[in-house]
């Protein structure tokens, strides 16, 4: 097997970086994107080929960057299922809704996809520590493959971070650190410590690989679906690397020729707490300015300020899309909805974005005739600590109904 | 899609039992196991045809007990993945270490096969409510596939039963009430219940179908190594349904000649606090007694009495593996050593039949030729409360190291 890597990109001003050396972003600080030679690739190889192969996002091989075979590190990453939520479409008044569950992944979430692609590319390159902050979910995954690598992590998230994600990164023996404040506080922390100490930072989009790890959704999206792409693609947007990355996959199935008719419509869901690129979009912006007094009881949408914004904006506009906001409280009800009523114990993330159907829907961007796939991002298990209900205990008792 | 699903029989006394029927155990207290017309499959249908449908253990359709499709309850359980942990092979001195990790399930635990093939097949016969006693995980799992079958749950669990599994039991609706003691005591407490109010009861072999659902385990390592089966198939047990139905699973694939060669020696891992097979096996009985005073810090193989005690000795001695025990200080080693050298977060069950791998290199049921398999059965982040270390707190201060 082999992989069809080409070059370095930056969306921006164009210009290209060797791949086969270390790089964050563009000289003009904008995010690079790979880019392979895709022309090739549709000559040389027949698509089918990978649903032959073993389960995992690997099987993609020939469209993700590392060259060789030894430094790709799995932990079984990738191939998620896709269920109905049938109720919940009668509900809502659609065709049908589909959950794509990025719960199922190594560490329980979908950033597990980008942390085994970047630690791999990292490792590939030379890299012997990382560092990075987070909400506390990509810390977790990119601790995880880094232990397996045998890389260094250095880890820094605001202090009230989900407890599950914090003791994650513990266990696999990164440096964690809590700071006051968000996700942008820790990345400050970061900055400072990278210049100082030399570490490589892989911040969301300061390095390029984390995209293709997240592009293998799209991928898999593509692969289960093929020509009868769901209506909507529905996606929590904090960093935005998802949206991103599933928009850039669609984008070069279709220029292999592999990926025909109409492209799903990406729509990005953000807090109404916290939601830079919502009004970026409404605003018609093609840039998100800093979201103060960010708060959401969604970590992992906590993200005032995406260095990718630029690309989520492009992706939802290109594809005919739209971003919405939701409420706390319509979060914390969806998410207590969606497991008594179909068994489905999704992450507030996931649960902002089911509940953003329903606001689609009434906006009229999708029709009862349509069906979506939304991207349930994490495991509900995560955050049992949002639960407030208490069993009752009967001691030594008999259970009297 | 058919079944051929034929009868259930009693592995003691040998009687039948119609499987359009309600049924818990034999009348002779012994658990039913679900018989298949192999002979006729044999004839009919090709095993190639499972690895082409789609993931999950539904695709072994022919093989379990629910006849109609539209009882199928699936949250995309199966086909978890398997991956080596090669530092902890060179560690331990064996040729090769593979995990299965079971952590990637719906609500994150292996639990998730069994009550998905249990809960459908309590759906198609007509239950309306189903009631349990649990450690954690099965309680979770069961209250999850209840909620999408439309079923009502009843679970019962140690008062000290891990959290997250009490706040999931709670998220999916299920009816959840703590009992001093242990599954023992919630069991003593669901039987009665079961009795006055006419529930359906489903702890651990007391109803047919469970079995088969954690069968697709052995189906899964079968499709994933074929003939060349791993030497060892090592499994933390407790209940040990999971022994039993990887067992069963080989025996069908064996009876239709799928499967060939050598199979794998069968090793059931218990705690030193909480071993009553293991007792069993060494003093050369058929059957466990109750362990008093059963602890562990690994709550899912706390179970001081089994009802398929026997048929986990008979797996273990017909396939030439062994019983063996770890000590709590063992597996919370193993589990911390694992996280941070591997990147696998394992369960502390899982990390108990990891650490036995060690355990019967020296005692030489395996050679350094071997390779092995091990169960995890759960995600580890379930039990980060287990995890002592806390993580550096900064403030607005800057990481200086």
């Amino acid at each position: 097997m082999k992989t069809y890597l080409k070059e370095l990109e930056c969306p921006k001003c164009g210009k290209k970086y060797d791949p086969s050396k270390l790089n964050n972003m563009c000289e003009c600080e904008t995010p690079l994107l790979v880019r392979y030679d895709l022309e090739k690739m549709a000559k040389e190889f027949d698509p089918r080929v990978w649903s032959s192969r073993p389960r995992g996002l690997w099987r993609y091989r020939e469209l993700l960057p590392v060259v060789d075979d030894e430094h790709v590190m799995s932990l079984g990453e990738g191939s998620t299922p896709v269920f109905p939520l049938r109720k919940l479409a009668a509900e809502y008044g659609v065709k049908e809704i589909f959950v794509k569950d990025e719960g199922m992944n190594p560490t329980g979430t979908f950033k597990a996809r980008g942390a085994a692609v970047g630690v791999s590319k990292a490792r590939e390159l030379g890299v012997k520590t990382v560092a990075m902050p987070t909400a506390g979910n990509a810390g977790a995954a990119w601790a995880a493959y880094c232990a397996r690598a045998g890389l260094k992590m250095v880890v820094a998230m605001p202090e009230d971070a989900p407890a599950t994600t914090q003791a994650e990164c513990m266990a696999y023996g990164a440096k964690t650190y809590l700071v006051k404040g968000l996700i942008s506080d820790a990345g400050r922390v970061i900055r400072q410590a990278c210049d100082k100490y030399g570490w490589f930072e892989v911040a969301t989009l300061k390095e390029p690989y984390r995209i293709e790890g997240k592009k293998t959704m799209g991928l898999e999206i593509w692969e289960e679906f093929g020509d009868k792409m769901p209506s909507a693609i529905i996606y929590p947007t904090g960093g935005g690397v998802g949206i991103i990355g599933m928009w850039k996959a669609f984008q070069e199935l279709r220029t292999m020729g592999w990926l025909k008719g109409r492209l799903p419509k990406m729509v990005a869901v953000q807090a109404e707490g916290c939601a830079p690129i919502v009004r970026a979009y409404k605003e018609r912006k093609d840039k998100a300015e800093f979201f103060q007094g960010a708060h959401t009881v969604a970590a992992g949408i906590r993200v005032p300020s995406a260095l990718g914004d630029f690309l989520v904006l492009d992706a939802v506009r290109s594809s005919g899309g739209t971003c919405v906001t939701v409420t706390d409280e319509e979060i914390l009800e969806t998410w207590k909805h969606l497991s008594s009523t179909e068994g489905a114990l999704i992450c507030p993330e996931g649960a902002a974005a089911v509940r953003a159907i329903a606001k689609i829907k009434e906006m009229g961007v999708i029709s009862p005739d349509d069906s979506v796939l939304v991207l349930n991002t994490g495991a509900g298990m995560k955050y049992t600590e949002l639960l407030t209900e208490r069993a009752v205990n009967l001691g030594n008792g008999s259970l009297v109904e």
